[in-house]
């Protein structure tokens, strides 16, 4: 199966490595033939290689000197958008980071190009479930395609496929959960004493926060995730905009003093509810009693709790994930798609 | 699709309702079509009828009279066993209770027969799994046809389904987690100050004790269980018997109020770890911390936690389960079956 990527960070780099120098270690992986025919970034150039791009150099090169470089076999200069539209390929890999401000382009528009062209599509964007799922999933039907996206809420931890897979015949009908690590973590830091400036960085040091973290302090990394399982698991119809949001900007030290000194803490939650016909979703700092499910979910943990008519509330919940985690939603898909089509 | 069941308890019953008179409260099924044409039980009687046995009278009926009577439609006398092996359906619902003296028996024999006849088979008894799941497992690959279970860890919580659906490439190297409902419901009530006996008693008039309680406070239905997982999930090949097994029994107050003052609790933990080429599986009552997730698990609650290769480790919890959730391991089974045969 000839894969493309989009986007070359710390995922896309995993994902490089346990295909290619690490594969030995996973035996269920020993199937998955995967070549990636091209890898497109926005600022660490790109690379064309009909006969598989040789993913160990690309890792070493990137992680040398920060992008590729021009020796390099099939180093060349094209936009991820072009790629997507004329290249050779069976499944794109679209692995950039959320844009809320662009409502989740420029990768929506590649993933839009390869569904036209009858591609597969794997997402760990966030941003085009989010904003557009129902056009998107219509256009994967037309094509008799599939779009996957595990990893756009809580990593590789299975949601979407649980909920695809494992709970047939129930209508989900209430979701919550801690689903940004970074805040959940920033929230434990400045509980222990952090400054919520000081957490930060050492969540950026960690390599878990993004340079600019308004997306996660901001609470719309948040209400992007329950929007996409809003409108995958419920049927919702929308937007992160939509989303009744509150950051974590405005927890202080003090919040969090009297939260402890109530045996409670503050978390970043968020949820979905049906009402009537409609869903509302919400993201906001709530107090939680210590002995909840959800206080025991520590630094980047995350949890999600589902609620079906017919059974439940069952939750799931990912103790300390890694970039091994975000790298296995993708190959879960991957391997999806790899099993249905050889 | 025709079912017979053997067993008609509290999950019988549930199932019976949930198929019947309760089937217009859940969207998700009613394309379901199962048409149960034999009950069979030990003490109630049995219920033969073709063209499909008053599911809504035979509830009725049981929790009126304890049994069914001889004025009901196909009211007869027949041994679960001769009914597996003559009578003409598709698929057997094993809804027994575990026996660890007998290993599996009569639930056992049944299945076997019904995989022999080439019929799908949902059991809800752990017995015959614990006992002889590869063994099973060989005869339903010979017969090509399905050897499902989902109930019998965890209730409807999807554990067999999640691994076999969602977790492709992983594999499992260890399991732990609180997986008898009963005991973490009498040691929540001992460490609130009720002695064994009383907790036990409560348990009984709450419905998720047995009338013998001492498969659950000895360890068997955890230690059963942790095999089933073992076997299924991690290939290995142990019975009950071979579990290093302790129960609550010796659980004093005192224990239980030391573990308090220390910021700890008492649960009954299963484990299964990869040990080189075999797996090692422990019951016993564990000192766990406060903040720690499974110290959150209260009352009839139960957690798995899942280490794989790949990814991980992951939880799925089960907050509050009641019959509904057991009844629901058995329909998403069955659902399972129907959509792969109809």
């Amino acid at each position: 199966m000839r894969a493309i990527l989009i986007g070359f960070g710390n995922v896309g780099r995993t994902l490089a490595k346990i295909l290619s120098v690490e594969k030995h270690r996973f035996q269920g992986l020993q199937d998955l033939d995967i070549r990636v025919v091209g890898i497109f970034t926005r600022t660490k150039g790109c690379l064309i290689d009909h006969e598989g791009v040789d993913l160990a150099s690309a890792v070493e090169t990137v992680e040398r000197y920060g992008r590729f470089i021009p020796t390099m076999k099939g180093y060349c200069d094209m936009e991820a958008q072009e790629a997507a539209q004329t290249l050779d390929y069976d499944v794109l890999l679209e692995l950039s980071t959320l844009s809320i401000e662009r409502e989740g382009e420029p990768a929506l528009s590649h993933i839009k190009a390869a569904l036209r062209r009858a591609k597969h599509v794997v997402s760990a964007n966030k941003g085009p479930l989010a904003f557009a799922y129902h056009e998107l999933k219509r256009l994967a039907e037309e094509k008799n395609v599939r779009l996957l996206f595990e990893s756009t809420v809580m990593d590789g931890a299975p949601v979407f496929n649980m909920v695809r897979n494992c709970l047939k015949g129930c209508s989900v009908v209430e979701i919550d959960g801690i689903l940004n690590s970074t805040t959940n973590y920033i929230l434990m830091r400045m509980e222990e004493g952090a400054t919520l400036q000081d957490a930060i960085k050492e969540a950026q040091e960690k390599g878990f926060a993004e340079a600019d973290p308004s997306n996660d302090v901001d609470g719309w990394d948040a209400a992007a995730k329950i929007c996409v399982l809003a409108n995958v698991i419920m049927g919702a119809q929308i937007t992160p905009r939509e989303v009744k949001r509150k950051g974590i900007k405005e927890v202080t030290p003090e919040d969090l003093k009297g939260a402890r000194q109530k045996n409670k803490c503050i978390k970043l939650v968020c949820s979905a509810k049906k009402r009537d016909q409609h869903v509302e979703a919400t993201v906001e700092p709530t107090l939680i009693d210590k002995e909840h499910f959800f206080a025991t979910v520590r630094g980047e943990g995350s949890v999600v709790r589902i609620k079906t008519d017919l059974m439940g509330p069952i939750m799931i919940t990912q103790e300390a994930p890694d970039l091994y985690d975000t790298a296995y939603g993708v190959i879960d898909d991957l391997l999806t798609i790899y099993r249905k089509t050889s």
